[in-house]
């Protein structure tokens, strides 16, 4: 990666962000609608005019030259990537910043980090690459009153493939590997763990696992749960390490509880990966629609047809313009399938055949490569996609999305309640914007819909404008029997409406397994549960 | 079910077990092997001659119409379907039957029994149909000393469909149903659970879900664990139930710590199934091999080609001879695909050429019906297979089954040392009997294979045979990197093992989630946990 340096506030590699004009072109863009008028790409604050507290802690002997109080690595490792978060970051406005960032080289050193942290009262928060969008890495906040200091353990030194297992297709990886990393470890074999997030290039398979990531693809092995044979935690207590079996019926499965615990009960080290041959043949289609609703009853229908699309993603008419460009108001079905052993033809042919019955209509036609049509055309955006909200902060906007699932049957009324509350929020707080949704995954029994807010707001009033409508939009996802979230983790910004959603008594459990692993509440207190 | 009653001691109806006669035929063919010399069919214990303890409890008020002290209920809850279980059975070894069977009618009365059996000190012990193999719900024992005495809870009364989403393909089912049961309740509007495991017709619901059961079919959608939408238990601390949900990223799955649980956490009183529309096109085929290993090498292959086959059973040649009549001493892979939506064939097309192009043959060719052939000849025997094991045990042989699931990279060793530490543990202490071999479910990533012993004996030293045979098997599985259970879950037989293979700071962590839970331990103690 040479001489690249990832940016301290915002998405990604300082040198991709969009430049001023870029920005103000966006901008441009965007003063036809009501509220966006005359926008401007303002700057982002100075690392060099940050002034951080004097950290609070020092590391004693051989962790001293693990840790850094570098402005640089302490500004970076205050937040994670919110829309509130990039906000704040792009403001400056960063009063509670770890006050250590640890880089631990091996496992040995991630056990003397936590020891250390437990026996002088500090909290440790594991911090993988850093592109939580719930509060998931931060590093301080009101949080962290009655704790010695904070230290963020960023796991990004433990990054290789260790061993990969040919005839089992499986895959030893350390946790702190960023996708990009592992990838390149996997392919000189032929390999891919084949799990791509949204934020792919900067997060690591610790923190996928951590937070139950999503993965790109639509249905069946796309959740990181299912890719998972074991994993390796380091937890206050001890390590902890399920054995590697392709199924087990002993007892409740070990890994299912370190998934989704966010760094709240240990670090994950290593893990045991289901790895897959890349894909050979690939067909894709951008189905269209006269309406939403038409896309989502085909799309209900293939999705219970077991036929395991790779993409399966409604568009609804608002995304189909902005994303695939998509102009005459129908919504888009972006359908494909891919293969590593066999042509996926009779597979597309009968997808096609249930969308065509319902209604819809293949204007490209079907084709034999991902990559190009309506379908690529989407897809070409979707890494990029962060670069523009951060352009968008630039410019005093909103802009932001939050996610779930729900069961077909109650989609329609979800989908209703969510858009009657964020239209709402935003005509009486920003006077315009809009939301529109997408299906990132599909299952036999209901869809995952992702929703994008943009809005126009202003300097200073970015965040408070965003709370007021996140809340109505959150509240009116768990009264409608959705879920805080399908793949963005808990963290501590989804605490008041994940408190609703799960049942009391789990939580009950939960908090006494945390108590077992974690007796001094040293790690990243306050993320999905109290400790 | 009118008249039919359920054997108190051996599997299933008592009038469909195999009679006198029937047992001596089989002795008859046996007569030929090794040791199994002049087998001679015993009758077992009759119910009217046993002497049971008294009961030690008494039910107070409103609950004392929901329990029995008959003793065909506190013998026929007495112990599971264990060969250990069956053989006590029938000998009519029962020194710690429950001492009351109770059953509830509802919710609120498993609340009450769980609220009684608390504060009088008594062990309750969920049973839906009793057909555990692992000492998963026996109605006393050595466990029990300590507490006041123990009440087995009967979920059978329990057994509605209670609503079909049609929209959603769900539906939500109370715990107590056996597998005809719901599935009679879900035919009328053309819908099948789709899970059939071999205990299918004397196993409820509740029972799947505590003991994560594998099902029937090989591949992808299979595990109960992946059927399951939300899952509604009664703890002794009250209710906890899980939101609907197709998917969800919200912290840790609370639906995973209750599968898997097997009655130490709660009472699984209701939950919300993945159902499916019932299959409409079907193919199968059986693949001939010269030898095991070359029908595991192919059967990985189609294991990783995401083709996900209906059935992928590999038979090695014994039990291809005896299950599925092939008589040349081929090992053989039953193939078959099914679905509701669309014809199958180039999906089988594609399994049967990659088995062909790995030296496989197809000498029946591929069949439109998995009822016929060599497959439907194997799969016609399966529900009735656990009659011929209690006939055997009337001919006073071992006749047992154990399952594991390893990665493919570590089969051949397992399989190996499985096969050498069996053999010679019966050569030594039976003088004779055979093991051998199937896989019920394959992964990308390894089989489930699944172990049948046959061995002679003699009444009065079949248990403790058996037990050093098992023992020997056990630990080869574990040393070979297997799992203890595949999917006949822990219970108190497979604790020795089991402790091997789960990372301590897991057993940690439950233990202390199930003090949250059930402070009085009065849930199934010592099953998977000591409380």
């Amino acid at each position: 990666m040479g001489d690249r340096r990832r940016s301290w506030w915002g998405w990604g590699w300082e040198d991709e962000a969009l430049t001023p004009e870029q920005a103000t072109n966006l901008g441009a863009a965007l003063a036809t609608r009501p509220g966006f008028e005359g926008l401007q790409a303002r700057r982002p604050a100075k690392l060099g005019d940050l002034d951080l507290p004097e950290p609070r802690l020092v590391a004693p002997g051989a962790l001293a030259k693990l840790c850094s109080d570098a402005t640089f690595d302490r500004a970076s490792h205050t937040y994670g990537k919110s829309f509130r978060d990039t906000v704040r970051g792009f403001e400056g406005d960063l009063p509670h910043p770890p006050d250590l960032v640890a880089y631990p080289n091996d496992e040995a050193d991630v056990a003397s980090l936590l020891d250390w942290c437990a026996s002088a009262g500090a909290a440790a928060v594991p911090y993988g690459g850093g592109s939580s969008v719930v509060g998931g890495v931060d590093g301080g906040g009101e949080w962290a009153d009655g704790y010695a200091g904070v230290v963020s353990i960023d796991l990004t030194r433990l990054d290789r493939v260790l061993e990969i297992d040919t005839v089992s297709r499986a895959a030893r990886i350390q946790g702190g590997a960023l996708g990009p990393v592992l990838e390149e470890q996997l392919r000189p074999q032929g390999y891919t763990l084949r799990h791509f997030p949204q934020s792919f290039e900067f997060s690591t398979l610790g923190g996928w696992l951590a937070t139950r990531s999503g993965g790109h693809y639509a249905t069946v092995y796309t959740h990181i749960d299912d890719l998972t044979e074991s994993i390796r935690t380091v937890t206050p207590s001890g390590v902890m390490e399920s054995r590697r079996l392709p199924g087990s019926g002993a007892g409740p499965s070990p890994d299912r509880m370190v998934l989704g615990s966010e760094g709240t009960l240990g670090v994950i080290t290593e893990a045991w990966m289901r790895i897959q041959d890349r894909p050979r043949f690939k067909s894709s289609a951008g189905v269209h629609f006269p309406t939403l609703s038409a896309a989502v009853a085909a799309t209900r229908l293939v999705s219970q047809a077991a036929l395991f699309p790779t993409n399966c993603r409604v568009l609804d008419p608002g995304e189909a313009m902005t994303s695939a460009g998509v102009s005459d108001g129908s919504a888009l079905l972006v359908l494909g399938f891919e293969s590593a052993d066999h042509p996926v033809d009779p597979w597309m042919r009968r997808a096609a055949e249930i969308c065509q019955d319902a209604g819809g209509t293949i204007p490209d036609g079907i084709r034999s490569s991902s990559t190009e049509g309506a379908a690529g055309a989407w897809r070409s955006s979707f890494l990029r996609a962060p670069y523009g909200r951060d352009a968008m902060i630039a410019l005093g906007c909103i802009a932001e999305t939050f996610e779930t699932a729900v069961p077909w049957s109650g989609f329609d009324e979800l989908h209703a309640a969510v858009t009657t509350a964020v239209e709402k929020a935003l005509q009486e707080i920003c006077g315009g914007g809009w939301v529109t949704c997408r299906f990132t995954h599909v299952y036999p029994d209901g869809p995952a819909p992702y929703f994008t807010v943009i809005a126009p707001s202003r300097p200073g009033r970015q965040l408070a404008q965003w709370a007021e409508i996140k809340a109505a939009a959150a509240q009116a996802l768990i009264d409608a029997g959705g879920t805080i979230t399908h793949h963005h983790a808990v963290g501590r910004d989804h605490r008041p409406w994940y408190d609703q959603q799960r049942p009391d008594l789990f939580a009950t459990a939960l908090r006494a397994a945390k108590a077992a692993l974690d007796p001094a509440k040293t790690l990243n207190p306050g993320v999905v549960i109290d400790p």
